[in-house]
């Protein structure tokens, strides 16, 4: 084979593959959904269940929270109001880059911030972005306490921890508001399905 | 329900569904197919075309290169030698996140530095970084020029330009070596696939 002839093989080729294409094998319709809402409000609670109910249909999910974002990707990152807007910037940025992969993803973060929300949403494609307002009353959130967090925050020792000594601005138009103060697990994982079923996202179970 | 039943229902629940689960259903291993080498050289023009063939056998890949990421998660980078590090472990950190979510995924950027690409592999499970040299002599990659990069270059248009004005670091030991100086592009391809059947990445076809 002549050099020119190989030259000619080595051509960009832009996107032979696209998020139709992956879809169509991973058989359903990709999103992120941003949970958000207060520490203890049971967004990855939820997430986890919701990531076993889509498992259980055959649909790969993959959640993205504390544990791997702020480990990994943002590790050099604080809790300072601008740390936080670069946290979620970039998680939106992953988000989306999981949902051009076909890959149904899940997003457990507080994300106090309404701009921070809205500019991973503009970002997206219409209907890619599901913001999950995880709506639990703060005193239910710490009553529960599961990580000890609002004891701590309390005593002064976590500073700028939402909810106590930083804001949460609530969303003014999330597509699902989950009210975990009343609903069950299986109740919250339910209301999540029917959405993805009715919204096309998923085929009827 | 009491509110402690309730209560008691969001309990944190640690990876219900693991990787080995996702895998399970998507039906392969998955690893970061890491492409390194300079620019020209058909990083980007091999792994479209792998993508591809992992499609027709019902495998979803995802390809992380700069149009994705120096445009989005990274558009705050450079090209100084710290801009680039960070940028790659930013890289790295995302193909880890889409490894762990079971998605093969292949990333074609530039990666200069042995010691960035080192970090990415020491982040990894053994196993989950594929480094694929991408050996082409630079006076092909120049050749061809297909952005009319290296002629900006040359003219001193386009600063720390690996391989002209900064260094390309060469791989001491790739897991694959595609010399696509002499490879036409279905033998780059079948070089790799054999690669990951042979490794147990893919069933064999």
């Amino acid at each position: 084979m002549s050099e020119a002839t190989k030259a000619t093989n080595i051509v960009w080729h832009p996107g032979n593959v696209n998020r139709e294409d992956r879809q169509r094998i991973l058989g359903h319709r990709a999103a992120t959904m941003w949970f958000t809402g207060l520490s203890g409000s049971g967004k990855s609670t939820v997430a986890v269940a919701l990531e076993k109910a889509l498992w259980d249909r055959g649909i790969v999910s993959y959640i993205l929270d504390g544990d791997n974002i702020r480990h990994g990707l943002n590790k050099d990152l604080g809790f300072s109001p601008e740390d936080r807007t670069e946290n979620i910037r970039r998680i939106g940025e992953v988000a989306n880059l999981f949902t051009d992969a076909g890959v149904m993803n899940l997003t457990a973060f507080i994300s106090p911030y309404r701009a921070d929300r809205d500019k991973v949403r503009a970002l997206m494609q219409p209907g890619d972005f599901i913001e999950v307002y995880v709506d639990c009353p703060i005193e239910t959130c710490e009553k529960r306490d599961v990580k000890g967090l609002y004891a701590k925050a309390r005593e002064g020792k976590i500073p700028e921890f939402t909810g106590i000594s930083a804001p949460y601005e609530t969303p003014t138009n999330p597509e699902i508001v989950l009210k975990t103060g009343d609903l069950s697990l299986e109740q919250s994982v339910a209301t999540l399905l029917s959405y993805l079923e009715t919204n096309g996202y998923l085929k009827k179970a």
